[in-house]
């Protein structure tokens, strides 16, 4: 049975995140998303709630779990004896540092295998950043088709009664 | 008649900003440059004096208003009734990031259209954050076809006597 | 009245080049599309056979209209009296190169403004040359939504009775 | 079982193409190498030369076949009933231009998956195009870890006793 | 007698920093290794430490000085009457950003030349912030080639006894 | 003695490779000026006349010397016993491609060192391309800034009366 993982912040998952799962989950017998447990980073979603985000956008498929960790990356695969890491990659990807982390991940873990899959044309341009300012600064309404109605929600939530008042 | 808005930090208003406030005034009947109001990034000058610099600025251009905005960016367009977004490029600019938020944008406001202007060659490599390094541990003389006087006054009394005694 | 040149050598025209010039005829009060009359450059239409299909592309716009030009871009703007030239960008663009082009433009002709529009999220990835490949080789009905039926038939004929007996 | 597509012009085969063929061997079920067979670009080797000295480089992968097509990449996928097309990504790659031929390919058949894998750092530099400049103009010797000996002979026969009687 | 500087934050030194320096060394009579003493920045190790730490690394090449200091890096130069400032470059390189230094740089010391170097094949994507993810949160054996045995020393300490126990 | 080649095709020398010639003469003892003798490439001007071009250019300069090559440009460095391979880099470089030619060199001569100096701000967008361009369906007298009166006039000859007789 060949396992892989999809490690990320998923602060919070998008429909760009979700295709990529998806895709995975249909190239590999199982998908385990590793939701990074981060102290440090300044997230908006707590790891429970970007964990509980994920496994709702996840349900129905059925080869795929949704876990958290703390180590580094490539010890998560092997902890899950997953032989690959999957990474979507978009043109807004930063080429270099993403190179610059499959070298040093490929030293680290020469038997961890990196599966790059490339988003979707309609998921080329979105990011967790600027989806977080659209509902921010703006109305939340016109973010509806770049995320699940609960993330939706937890980010109008997030952000009070400003921006669900608009909605 | 045709308004565009110029938005930015403008923490201060360069040559290179100017550059483009000029070009972006002879394309269209009006533009609006927009100071965006954060609380959040940790800026140099306070919205006030970012207001304050960039009016001076463009004081000679009949046909450019000053004014701030703490909204999206494509809302702060439909305030001001601007069917145009100006933004300047340079070689220094992270392009896959400008695509990134000129898809956003488009998303969120198809009716706004985005015109690019390049930088001339002069200001190709000035960026802000450049030219307040080589103000504070420099000698402010050399950037003084940077930024206009009042710039270059005022960034002398940010960093106070050492920077202000050099010159 | 505000002139904009936009220049190409459209072989042949895309409705991502279509998307660009009718932005550009929103923006300026007249647009001539300038189409490249070049002995050298292989191309797959005849000068003549890319300006009919860009002149049918463009008919419903009343304030475009189609010419060629086998001078430098530059002169050809100020034979039109154009203050602007139009580009599209795509992320599939060699930036490095338009900046390239862009500063020589300006050495040659101070003058002439470029004004840069970015391409539409579907059509970033749509390049002329892999549409001719993908007809070419495959089946022209997958390119329906990439470029007007006029065009597409004719591309079925430059590619002979293969690819026209797939669709 | 999953079957991949691994297209190339492979003019000749180097270390890097043959690491990442071996890699693919090891996450699908079986791997075709497609040989693109084009009368078109000026090539060192015939497709002849190009597929045998590929099948000599993958005698020793038993899930690994080599074939030679002349059709659209994604219809060659098609006939290997193959849902996965891998490339490898180098730091050499054109990025852009990848993007664009993975949109264009998602665009004419969805249901191929596009399978993205990273170069080692000891070859992310190698490409074939300077690897025959190396034997051509220089001394064949150095290229050894670059190529398997069958290929690194052929190279020598192509460039006749100069770069063969130096070695 | 030609004099260059080779500043950077080193923080710490690492074998690809090593390998600048001493091929700068070669290149020419001096080399002064400047040591950024910077207050604002986040960084692991103090300037004294990493003044040490690069001392050790050069001790053996006899042209080599370690240096601190906390002005503009043009004027670092002058002062040691360097006319040339030696920079390595990595794929991982930020290049805009790095043509903007350099051309700043040249505005404000236009007779300071810069000198880069191309890091070898091994160290393109080495970045001191990737070394200390790897050892604060996996298993220091591992990147035991990319740093002198002071160093590994010296980040084991830093992250305490998990990533010392584990090695 | 440190002696540094400086190789390309020079078709025809510009005030931006004139420019790395004068910096990389204060940096080395002695600069060997390689033009590449290439029966392959179309290129506007006889090996003959880039090197008369080349040498003209250089005259003044005591150090630099002028030599025409057809062999691998470190077997040029070495038989020219020069330890220093310069190149000039521009924002409009390929910079994956100086990246693999640099390591390609390094593979083939691990003793010859490869120096990067950056083309000043004027030259940074100066490419041969353009300017030939720029003079065969323009205006030469627009590119006097950009070449050596001997250059100007040579392009004026090589694309005959029409440039000509504009200046």
């Amino acid at each position: 049975m060949k396992v892989a993982i999809y490690p990320g912040s998923f602060d919070p998952v998008t429909n760009g995140h979700l295709d990529i799962v998806t895709r995975a989950a249909r190239l590999f017998d199982k998908v385990v998303v590793g939701v990074f447990d981060t102290p440090a980073k300044a997230l908006l979603f707590s790891t429970r709630e970007r964990v509980d985000l994920m496994r709702e956008a996840v349900a129905h498929l059925t080869n795929v779990e949704v876990k958290t960790y703390s180590t580094l990356t490539v010890d998560f695969a092997r902890t899950e004896k997953a032989p690959v890491l999957v990474r979507g990659l978009r043109m807004g990807s930063d080429f270099e540092r993403e190179f610059e982390m499959a070298m040093m991940n490929k030293q680290l873990a020469p038997d961890v295998e990196l599966v790059c899959l490339m988003a979707r044309a309609e998921y080329q341009f979105l990011s967790s950043t600027l989806l977080k300012e659209a509902v921010q600064f703006g109305d939340s309404s016109k973010v509806e088709n770049m995320v699940s109605p609960a993330v939706l929600a937890a980010l109008k939530r997030k952000f009070g009664p400003k921006a669900a008042g608009k909605n």
